[in-house]
């Protein structure tokens, strides 16, 4: 293959032994709390990511998009959880996914999308199978767990006949906010709560509930009890980012992703670095900046390594130029002539891969041991 | 073709008719100037915006990628500046573009940049022309119009065997950030005056200067005088976009970009309504958040209308949710059931457009007229 000396710029790296160090850790950490990890693949869409993050696991798999359900089918991953609220519009698309092999389970939080949906399933002469989406904090998607409209959802699709109550799942996103272990450990609590709870209500109502699905990675790393809680869905963990790095959930050395960009100018008068990695290329995502002062849109590090130079950051990003500067004074000009490469740890990695149609996949040095895809977009 | 209340959600609609007032405003402009229309294309990134960007002037463009570069080219443009600081790594794409009759004007600020290039000319037989980029206080690439740096490097272009010394290029790119319209003149008179005042000390020290490059949409709307510019190279007032309406530089009929998104929920614990359109779809830019208080990730259009919903804007965003307020008090649950499709002003056109791979053309109304292809990425 190549390497990453000689690849063009900009590149996004994967370390192949990172990202098997963070499945296997995350994959052992599920079994060891007797639940079924679901990973989400919206971070990484990836098939060849995929195949590592479900390792001794049952192989289903969290989906964000229509586009890369069809893809993961394609590869041959069927057991799909899309956990995105469905536009009722979509289910053209779901019912041919199925009638080529895939088992899916939808979301909702809406009486009006299980109505819309229940027409489509006659006229497409299709079956949906849902999963009520519960807001256990997140104030996103969802219903309250202890709300009425969680019995009528539960009731409308177990009385269906072509829609089916397959359980609940909810997502605790304001893990992401948190600002310490504790924290996090009393919102993985809260999710777990909320979700059985809601869990139970549906079996009290004389419903079905089989799955009971949860989580984000800062949850699921920090739980303390997973007590009813069938599946969980973590998705960054794969890669990990400054963000989550600065959330505490992991340790410089676990972050698998990185661009690589080259120098293309010194601005003194700015006391500025540039390098060709901006926006498009590193995502406008500051995530990390709630936490980390110095984060800006990623780390800077020298090429054949991970470990960033001392206080040195894309400070600003423009479409196509980054703006490396230093905390103390001015950028290290001389370590970082024009001309240079360096590697960028990113802020966010779902954004920042995001960009990207493959992986350059490295193992701990320079040398490009493989290329793998990702299916970006919506169809 | 179909109309956009079928398109699958979230989906890139570019209304025509706009588009093309935005363009000939522009073009009759430049010619009223006396000063050749090099549009940027990084906003575009497309074939057909190209054609019509070009009418009436001498079909030249601007490029912020390679990928662009090949792409336009193989649609039949080969004058193509690429306006992004050379790195000489990339060199052997560039000769290979220019042996399929690419004619193109490089861009660099370096000395390294040039010897580094002078050796790539001799390794791959092939010639290249540079400008030098001159900052006009934009503080991003460029040296100084009086800077000594700025002869050497005109001297080593001019010098040397394989290389070739086209001119000067600089990019006011703080005009995105000011705060009245006299204060874009300002910065539109020190980037003509500096710009033209690099060339004069080039040319005054015997070395050719024929393009005087300059330009962003907001000094080539305000510019008083381009007096010894030879051309502009603006590229978002194709699309328009909130944050230019904020600088007042266009009106809000003249934004031509949207995307359509499907109301997915709503949460009235939050007070928020989801839509299927989050952080990839909408990007994370925040630009117009500088002048405009609840412009958030977008202003909220009704589907046949491209005049938003008086205070209600995308508040937040994750992945692939977007999440609507309004300024006061509870979003309009009512005018936006589930299932609605809503039509999303973007901020930052440039960046909300590279998520997509294809517009969907309208003509002042709800029908698709066609399908416009983009060239993203990099390689």
């Amino acid at each position: 293959m190549t390497s990453l000396t000689l690849v063009e710029t900009p590149a996004l790296v994967l370390d192949r032994g990172v990202l098997e160090r963070n499945c296997d850790r995350m994959a052992r950490r599920m079994t060891d709390a007797g639940v079924r990890l679901r990973p989400h693949l919206k971070t990484a869409k990836s098939a060849r990511v995929a195949e590592v993050a479900t390792r001794g696991h049952f192989g289903g798999i969290t989906v964000s998009t229509l586009a890369e359900a069809r893809y993961f089918l394609e590869q041959g991953i069927s057991d799909l959880t899309y956990a995105v609220g469905l536009a009722a519009g979509k289910l053209d698309v779901v019912a041919r996914l199925q009638a080529e092999g895939a088992r899916m389970k939808l979301l909702t939080d809406s009486l009006d999308t299980l109505v819309a949906a229940e027409g489509k399933a006659d006229e497409l002469d299709a079956d949906f199978s849902f999963l009520i989406e519960v807001d256990t904090g997140g104030l996103r998607g969802g219903v309250p767990p202890e709300s009425g409209v969680l019995l009528e959802l539960g009731r409308y699709l177990h009385e269906s006949p072509r829609l089916a109550l397959a359980g609940v799942l909810t997502h605790a996103g304001h893990s992401y906010h948190c600002h310490s272990p504790a924290e996090i450990e009393q919102v993985a609590e809260d999710e777990r709560a909320g979700a059985v709870r809601a869990a139970q209500r549906l079996r009290d109502a004389g419903l079905p509930c089989e799955i009971v699905s949860a989580g984000s990675t800062p949850t699921a790393i920090r739980a303390k009890s997973l007590e009813g809680v069938t599946e969980m869905r973590p998705g960054v963990y794969t890669f990990f980012d400054l963000d989550q790095m600065a959330l505490g959930v992991c340790a410089i050395e676990d972050i698998a992703l990185s661009v690589v960009a080259t120098v293309i100018g010194h601005n003194h008068a700015a006391g500025r670095i540039l390098i060709d990695a901006g926006g498009l290329a590193l995502s406008k995502d500051l995530s990390a900046a709630e936490f980390l002062e110095d984060a800006g849109y990623g780390l800077v590090c020298p090429l054949d390594a991970t470990r960033p130079l001392e206080g040195v950051y894309v400070d600003s990003v423009h479409q196509e130029h980054g703006l490396i500067a230093a905390k103390d004074g001015p950028p290290p000009y001389d370590k970082l002539p024009v001309g240079t490469r360096v590697r960028i740890l990113p802020n966010h990695a779902c954004m920042t891969a995001a960009a990207y149609n493959s992986y350059h996949v490295v193992e701990d040095g320079l040398e490009v041991v493989d290329t793998w895809d990702r299916i970006n977009g919506w169809y």
